[in-house]
């Protein structure tokens, strides 16, 4: 039996209704865009409707059930006694109709995001591929030209270098953030025309066997000036304190703090506005999340994101990005790309 | 005031906090993966965190409330009385917690993509302008090679065509399905290689000022056997009679059963598993639905897809898929490439 399942089965009280389409694959290998796993003590059901059906049933040590398209309704009539949903992946809408039939529905939250949090061997052995085709699309990418070309080229340059390298495709839309777009966190690309001596901060990922590198790097397009450049440094200096913090065992709101506390001791104070970083898997957020508010412990096998910003309102952003592993005494840092700040004009 | 917000305001018994992101991109064109929108008869609040901020401030007609990243808790905090909320986008568990403080919750569905479902010139506009790309796309995609490389790496040549034809992006993955991967309806692209005389489905899409096109063809590398030429035929009639059928005022139902018909009463009886269609605008699945199981009425503005298909497990698939706009006395069709079967061998 599958070890995922095997280890899932120990944390349920009852069976467990996974609605999540990242948790089934997760658990059992499958994609779709309408699939249900019910996981007891004896079996594991597979619930999809006819455009799945060919695709479920090569799955290995599930039982496959034809549902109707609407599956929630369907599992409505169909399912019998106390069962525990995913509180935060069914809608109200959903847990209204799952529960009209009479099922006795008991929320759990994050009994399969648990388990993914903890990378083993084979997906890490993804992610590193993820990450090394990543290395090389930056190296390449500083070969491209910049300036007079607009954010969203230099994008399509980003997708384009991804896949002659080997990925199969991005992990998300890439943000490619030039002078005072850079300075809005999660900007797109845009149709702004990036000029000389600007910050450009680029922001991307791809995918591999389904896992996601994620990382960001900073350029200069020539000579900046004097605020850019400190930015850059604080932001430099804040992202290594967190990598040499960063070790199983440690509150995950203690890494944020010591990347923080660096951005707070410099004329950047108060421009460091979101969390140092995220949990990296088959999703591109997951836990453990590393910022103020976060209760997660980092544990051996996250793979966690470490990405301190400054956002300077209408001038520029800096933010530095890498994916690592966290181990018991440290971490395996798998991005290898420079962080030096690079002229590519 | 903004024409999209007084029309829901009509529908509204109680204020409405809308935290379905295509809604509000909808309402009031602002794009993030953690806002929420409150209309109430007075004014509109958009609330949202420090990453999209700046953005936010450059959004018409909406007051902006900077909230921690956890939207829904601070909003239960933050409001008072009656509230209506969509709850076919806000999980359980957002449930639970946007009622901690004693808010009274009523669940609506559907207001706003009611709205949505009938699309206004400007829609229309960038729907056309999405399709016209996807035409050009199809008509080079006939020149690449097919024989002897993988699903994958011709799905690679629809998204560089997409981009050189000034598709923003893709509206989804593509679908690249060749011999038996045709059969299953919604299979990726993959690592197999394609063989001389199959069937290869292609359903793609692309965006354009964040709408959607979304067409199949099926091409042949090679003749191929009678089953499936009749297969083709059989498909082809079936889409040609349900954009006959449509027009507005049409329950959405007959649609889907007049192709469903000529399917049923061929050789390839109970090989059409899926619905007829579905609307198409911001989202690639909206509202309305042409199916066995809806409820929908057509109206003018709808814009639809028409895609029977005939799936014959082992062997290979066939679709065609249009999209059309539905008018008072039939449609307007904006898939321009042709329906012929098209040997690209």
């Amino acid at each position: 039996m599958n070890d995922r399942i095997a280890r899932l089965r120990e944390s349920l009280e009852e069976p467990l209704l996974v609605t999540n389409p990242t948790n089934v694959v997760y658990l059992v290998g499958f994609q779709s865009s309408n699939t249900v796993l019910l996981v007891d003590p004896e079996r594991v059901q597979l619930f999809t409707d006819f455009r799945y059906l060919e695709a479920a049933h090569a799955v290995d040590g599930v039982e496959v059930v034809q549902t109707k398209r609407s599956i929630v309704a369907d599992l409505a009539e169909r399912l019998k006694g106390r069962i525990g949903f995913e509180a935060g992946n069914l809608s109200y809408a959903q847990f209204e109709t799952l529960g009209s039939g009479g099922l006795e529905l008991a929320p759990r939250t994050g009994q399969v995001e648990r388990l993914r949090a903890v990378k083993d061997e084979t997906e890490l052995d993804a992610i590193r591929r993820a990450c090394a085709i990543t290395d090389r699309m930056y190296e390449r990418l500083r070969e491209v030209r910049f300036i007079g070309r607009t954010e969203r080229e230099v994008s399509w340059d980003v997708t384009r270098l991804f896949h002659e390298e080997g990925g199969d495709g991005l992990a998300f839309e890439s943000i490619v953030g030039a002078g005072p777009t850079g300075a809005r966190p999660h900007a797109r690309a845009g149709d702004r025309t990036i000029e000389r001596s600007e910050l450009v901060v680029i922001d991307a990922g791809c995918t591999v066997d389904g896992y996601a590198s994620d990382y960001t790097r900073t350029f200069s397009t020539g000579p900046v000036d004097e605020q850019a450049r400190e930015a850059y440094a604080v932001v430099l200096t804040a992202q290594e304190t967190a990598l040499d913090t960063i070790r199983a065992g440690l509150p995950a709101i203690e890494a944020d703090a010591a990347a923080r506390k660096v951005v707070e001791g410099s004329q950047f104070a108060g421009m460091f506005g979101h969390g140092l970083g995220h949990g990296l898997g088959l999703a591109v957020h997951e836990e453990p999340r590393m910022s103020t508010e976060t209760s997660d412990i980092l544990a051996p096998g996250n793979v966690v994101t470490v990405e301190p910003g400054v956002y300077v309102e209408g001038k520029f952003g800096v933010r530095i990005e890498d994916d690592v592993v966290v181990t018991a005494d440290g971490i395996e840092n798998m991005t290898g790309f420079t962080k030096d700040l690079l002229d590519v004009s």
